[in-house]
């Protein structure tokens, strides 16, 4: 976009103000970053307010109507250009953005962003202490709050429909309940199938492996993926995440525990595969609303391709196996290649959705997002929500949680956000990644082999061509149509599942 | 001041708006905190943008018309209130700031923010590189800028006052001057007889001293002397600050030599002083101009009482030796606690400022204070810079630096800042910090003792009690005279310096 300066003033223009606004948005997320891997615990009150304050006023400047104006302006410069343009796509998702932003209120920001702060310390309290009751009303009103935000944008089918399109730009309740409906036809089987199988084995994975060690490992792995250190670092928080503050400076935060080798590594390479996402933007797009992945979804399936179809492949451990158990040899080299995939590939009906396996996960999503969807429509009350919860899991999983602090208390999400929209991305990025790795494997079946050698290059190539580079030139739909040839299905995720499970199980 | 909400809606009005500015400035700080401390490489380029947008914004909101508008407004308000009262004084002082800040144009502080990063740059390459004609063009227009800073303050009687008086408030270059040469008359004198004594052998200080230890013994030392760890923390990074994100979020940084025992330690009690001051604060001023120290003589007069009184005292060492020998029996289990106290003390002419000792430090500061009047001046021309600075090294201090790294290089200040009042603050607070120690233990004779017992409690309440809470209330001058009754005078310093000094080489 280097020649944006001598082709049209009001562009120029629009990127300034763009870039303005980008920075205040950095800034917040740093103060973000810091506040969940470095702060001290006497920095909370004033952070919260921070945080409001220059989401605010990001908000203000975005919504000033000389914005407005000058996407007016440039309705005729953008006509003549072409749709895959960089000008263009700019202009087009700006004005997006823009007549999306409008629809909300500034002082709507301020008191949510309040809001919400106050929510996530009432429940970072009450999870431990198993008290629902003590973050009830926090959560009532972030149901009356999410309740006005989709109220801001009328003529809905659904009231979910606007919170789910702002994730997943162009999907409705409807949409995603025809997916869901059709997955959980196929998953269901697959599931009892393999639960009266015998359980397999991972206690391997249970012995104790210090954290520096873990730490030390996956930050070789996830250079040797293609992580750049120069444009990002890794530090320890309580629920990992990725952000970034420009495309030179895209980071991932990562927690470990000693007792479960899982944890570390696989939360690592998944929040790694974001990562890779955002690095791999066109750089040109720098400070503007195109420099980001394209929804939530399409973020989600980068993060469990590398962790599903890489990172817990038997082509990814036949070139790091040896490894792992050079950094963990007396955990690890009386272990068998096979007895450890089979370990981190362990299938099982459990309670916690971020250390459910590939088979199970996207039978927690859909209970999450049932449940939103009813307490949006009002035919659930906050205050029956545990319980609406624990028979979902009792159903749908056949276990009860047994106490919230594992039940309706164990995701952020409802806490720290919106109800509504909040989940769908991860089951659209589990069937998206299954759909793109396919696209890969066919572009270049050499894919699997180079694994072996740990070579990863013409994978993260394909993705950086087809996926990231585009940044959010694309929605989703269409991203997955340009890549793939077909429009989303559940077939490829499917597949998967059957092929590799399969044969684990025997089935 | 919690009062404010019921008495006065213009001043509430007013408080809004600074707290507003306040968390656009505190994200800036938090911008250049991770710059120094965590942030990849890849993240400079737009770090540098983001902090001067945020700069600026804060300049723009803060000379907004309506800020001047409230002031006005609130003259009778304030007349009615009692000087010292907390709404006076956060009327006072913000008149003060709006008055000098609405003559400096935004695009000034935004050119200026831009051009320093970059000259920051250029020195932090050129300085290991030895390479003064790199970054010499940089320099030369800082010097144009510090200029036309000056220039927005008409009136002055030397070019350098308004940049001095930013940074100590009341000062000119004059009233600087005349205690600057009272100073070196006592000073030239002391230090020529100390060279003329057998050098002290600092040897021991420069074994191998492993970091994770030395870290380890800083923290329990500033823990001890009651740096609040539930509203800071320490970090390291290239050039140790202090910075502050609110009122329950002041942090530190340091740096560590493993072949220097002095460094890391000293740097850490230093910054320490630094916040120490800054966490005893009225936490009521929270997000308020009055929340800051009160001016860099005042501030530095904390962080040298803390490190040369307290930290290098012959008292601190009776209770900390034995702990730091626990920390390194290999390196000091042999040597006598005399030994050691002779070896941090040890006086020498040398090159690095922010290396030497009490005695001649003040010889260096004068230097770069006489410097910066000249190029502002106009008597003295960048491209001379290094010259004079050599030639003064030769007459002061007796050598000359066999490089511009160790010589006209060595101080990040002009490089980052401006020319004109960036070095006045250090010797004015090292006079203070003797004529503040001095009231300390007037008021409470049993402070040497309880030092020795690792007790510093009476010392820093009566530190939060005179000088920490008030924030910047009162200006410097104010200060000295109501908590020692006295102006500010070289002789608590020289008193202090011929005692300890005399004593320990025998003049």
């Amino acid at each position: 976009m280097q020649t944006i300066e001598r082709t049209h003033p009001q562009l120029q223009e629009l990127k300034t103000r763009l870039t303005e606004i980008n920075d205040i948005e950095s800034a917040a997320s740093l103060l973000y970053w810091d506040q969940a891997t470095y702060m001290p615990a006497g920095g909370a009150a004033a952070r919260g307010r921070q945080m409001a304050t220059l989401r605010q006023l990001a908000h203000i400047k975005f919504t000033d109507a000389a914005i407005g104006q000058l996407l007016a302006d440039l309705r005729d410069y953008e006509a003549s250009l072409s749709y895959d343009s960089d000008e263009a796509s700019l202009i087009r998702i700006t004005r997006h953005d823009y007549e999306k932003a409008v629809k909300i209120p500034a002082s709507f920001t301020a008191k949510f962003s309040q809001h919400s702060a106050q929510c996530y310390e009432a429940w970072a309290k009450a999870r431990p202490e198993n008290d629902f009751a003590a973050v009830q009303p926090y959560l009532e009103k972030t149901l009356e709050l999410s309740r006005e935000m989709a109220n801001f944008f009328p003529g809905y089918e659904h009231i979910a429909d606007p919170l789910i399109d702002e994730a997943d730009h162009g999907m409705k309740a409807t949409s995603v309940r025809s997916l869901f409906a059709q997955l959980r036809q196929q998953l269901v089987p697959i599931v009892e199938a393999i639960a009266s199988q015998p359980i397999a084995d991972a206690s391997v994975l249970h012995q104790t492996f210090p954290e520096d060690q873990q730490l030390a490992f996956s930050l070789q792995v996830i250079k040797q993926l293609g992580y750049d250190f120069q444009r990002g670092r890794q530090d320890k928080t309580l629920h990992p995440f990725m952000t970034k503050f420009s495309t030179g400076d895209v980071r991932i935060t990562t927690r470990v525990r000693e007792n479960d080798l899982n944890e570390g590594l696989f939360s690592t390479i998944h929040e790694t595969g974001h990562a890779l996402y955002e690095q791999g933007i066109n750089r040109e797009f720098e400070a503007t609303p195109l420099a980001g992945g394209t929804s939530s979804g399409v973020h989600e399936s980068q993060s469990r391709l590398w962790e599903n179809f890489v990172g817990r492949s038997r082509n990814f451990w036949q070139f790091f196996y040896p490894q792992i158990q050079a950094a963990f040899p007396s955990q690890l080299s009386n272990l068998s290649l096979e007895t450890f995939y089979r370990a981190i590939n362990k299938v099982e009906r459990s309670l916690i959705r971020t250390d459910a396996d590939e088979v199970t996960y996207n039978l927690h999503v859909m209970i999450r997002f049932d449940l939103e969807l009813q307490l949006l429509e009002g035919s659930l009350a906050v205050r029956d929500l545990p319980q609406a919860w624990n028979e979902r899991y009792r159903s749908d999983l056949g276990i009860v949680p047994p106490s919230d602090s594992n039940g309706v208390l164990q995701d952020v999400h409802w806490y720290g956000g919106m109800i509504g929209g909040m989940f769908q991305g991860y089951t659209l990025g589990n069937l998206m990644s299954a759909q793109f790795f396919d696209a890969a494997l066919q572009a270049n079946s050499a894919i699997p082999t180079q694994m072996t050698q740990g070579n990863f290059n013409t994978l993260h190539d394909w993705l950086k061509q087809n996926i990231y580079q585009h940044g959010r030139k694309y929605p989703p739909a269409e991203l997955v149509e340009r890549v793939t040839g077909a429009t989303l299905s559940i077939d490829p995720f499917i597949s998967h599942i059957k092929r590799k499970y399969g044969e684990l199980y025997a089935l």
